[in-house]
């Protein structure tokens, strides 16, 4: 019997080019494609470039459309007009969060810690890495802990907390304004990346004081392989860079006060357009643009109650017909869980690629973790029950001891 | 009558989309559209995204496409597979290209200088900037200076020489091997911006033995705007890098080793792949492959030839029918000219505004430079006679006391 959600989220579904005989459960790595993307990455393609070349700089206002782009992104993520661009990467995005966050730290202060959960993605971890290296005189310190030592790592010493909201394998979600509220308080600032937030449910970064924050474009907001990826700067901090005339993190001419005057000497932007670096991904934008005009008719409490609905859902499926084969590795409790379910099982690779064989298309992620993702806007309770059906066969016949797929990669 | 060249190069134009009643000499700034590209993006789109979604990253071969367009580029810039890879933008490559050249200059060396063309194409120059003012314990100095001054201010002090092969707004070009020669012969290490060579005549990296170069994949490559760029490292630096187990310049998961395995723990891959950072941008790079698989099919000596029997009839065509109204900016001397012919005249930007709304379509750097690209793949000897035939109207009339379009901005 659908539920008035059910109902709601159907004109949603209809908006997505899903094929058929597939159950879409990996939303969470790369986000379907909206009907509209098609047509407008088309446009984009055809009118925009090939019938107005260089004039759609000004005519299609290519030129804004990072900013522009940002702005939509900003009214999911509980961020204001002005404080999010889209561009590059999340791993550069992060590298320019962490300049800059260090960029409002003295030189010579004696916070010189940068806090991070060694289960975060890894590309986090990977960046800061990098950036203790390239910039050795600030003498950083990583410290990587598990999740539940993260509080008490938190002191006078940290000059920034780096986090990633939702666990990309277990699906455990952070209280961010609770660790906002720790990092503050012990004088650190604090960069969430929301790889697995924005549109997961609704984020509220100015209403948890959050100071830097990255995410990405491919996922639960359907921008397509490769997406833009995001970086917000609270006003303030934005502000502050400003008043002491910080450079950019990577100065290139996107960056600059006016990029068309040509002029030698670099001179920042004011605001989050500091950010940017080359000339921007038009196609890309394009896409996650289409994809973004789709979510702001979305209602994020929705959203989250719907996704709470499959994810629990699933969860009483999987264990009514599967038994105890398969260990939950998500948190039962709500306020500690994003928009996917995770199962540990020793076979959890080969039975994924059963399950892909079979068009239940979730991912795998070492050593033993089957990870699924529920996207309310195409995912469906009836999908959510045959998934459940078909994870239960596999797993009542041993059919992974015949594996039909062969997975070689799977990029978050 | 048309030259062999002219029947040469009817088969390329034919595969291009050009909107009727358009000359469009701004391939120096954003390519034309390849039909290949419509059909290849739109393809990528709705199969490989839509139909395919994650499995794509096997299927379609997603995670090489790096690597696999940056070995097509290799083709046309005399580099050999391996050494260049496709991604990110110009300024961002050109980051990576500073650091990892910095990565070769031991810490305490006296060479801490950075020589560059103080007209050399702004990004280039305030990439440089932000680097000195991150690694301050390098202290860096920049030494910019007129394209004359060049050879006399290569030294035993420096580190880097950093140039863009051909001027954006002159169109002259440097001789790569002899200051190549030069840079080599003082002890210090070069980087090439090929903006504006790569796909405009042979280039020769290796030949001339450089050390490493970026280079922009929306201009003569026709990649699409926003395209990804390039970054080639030559195999000897690559291999040293490897050996000395340098960071990669910007440490993001597609530059480790092992991506994966999720290993907290940030482990270089070897060769070329070091450049790269984050996820790809998919469907950029297929609008990019299109159109060099395209390129792959052009003899690059005869786009030389023609490029040059082009800008030999404009400049001609020009100064016979507009008299000395206009001063002309590039150079006579073949060996010392790129693709472009650009004149000076004070009302520059007036004048490329009432072409443009003539339906020929240059454009114009400050203060006073009308710049026309020729691209020999789909412009013909007739475009270019038409072209001036417009110009010497305008001139004539005084046209440009009524200008009809505003160009507000322009991405070279």
């Amino acid at each position: 019997m659908p539920t008035s959600l059910d109902t709601y989220f159907d004109q949603f579904r209809r908006e997505f080019a899903l094929p058929d005989g597939v159950i879409y459960l990996d939303g969470n790595s790369l986000g379907a494609l909206p009907r509209l993307s098609s047509v407008r990455v088309a446009d984009a393609v055809r009118r925009e470039w090939g019938n107005d070349l260089i004039r759609s700089w000004n005519s299609a206002d290519w030129i804004n459309a990072p900013e522009r782009v940002g702005n939509k992104i900003a009214k999911l993520i509980g961020a204001n007009d002005g404080e999010v661009v889209a561009c590059d990467s999340t791993s550069i995005n992060l590298f320019k969060a962490l300049l800059s966050a260090l960029a409002l730290i003295p030189h010579d202060s004696p916070r010189n810690v940068i806090v991070s959960d060694i289960d975060n993605f890894p590309t986090d971890l990977y960046i800061a890495q990098g950036l203790r290296e390239l910039l050795r005189d600030r003498k950083l310190e990583l410290r990587f802990v598990k999740r539940t030592e993260i509080p008490a790592n938190i002191s006078a010493q940290t000059a920034i907390v780096m986090l990633t909201e939702v666990d990309y394998r277990t699906g455990e979600r952070y209280d961010m304004k609770a660790i906002t509220a720790l990092a503050h308080d012990n004088g650190a600032l604090i960069i969430w990346d929301l790889a697995h937030s924005a549109g997961a449910f609704p984020v509220a970064l100015n209403a948890c004081d959050a100071d830097f924050a990255v995410g990405c474009g491919y996922k639960y907001l359907n921008g397509g392989p490769g997406a833009p990826a995001f970086i917000f700067g609270a006003t303030r901090h934005l502000d502050a860079l400003d008043a002491m005339n910080a450079p950019a993190p990577i100065s290139g001419w996107f960056a600059h006060a006016a990029p068309f005057a040509f002029d030698p000497v670099f001179r920042v932007v004011r605001g989050a357009k500091r950010f940017l670096v080359g000339t921007p991904p038009i196609l890309q934008l394009a896409s996650l643009e289409a994809s973004l005009d789709l979510w702001l008719n979305v209602d994020l409490q929705r959203i989250r109650e719907q996704s709470l609905a499959l994810t629990d859902l699933f969860i009483a499926e999987v264990e009514t017909h599967c038994g105890d084969a398969l260990t939950l590795a998500t948190p039962r409790e709500h306020k500690l869980r994003g928009s996917q379910v995770s199962f540990r099982h020793v076979e959890g690779y080969a039975i994924m690629q059963n399950l892909i064989a079979r068009g239940v298309i979730g991912d795998f992620r070492a050593p033993d973790i089957l990870r699924f993702g529920f996207t309310p806007l195409y995912v469906t309770r009836e999908d959510v029950v045959n998934a459940a059906k078909h994870l239960a066969d596999i797993l009542a016949t041993r059919e992974w001891d015949q594996p039909k797929y062969q997975q070689k990669h799977a990029v978050t």
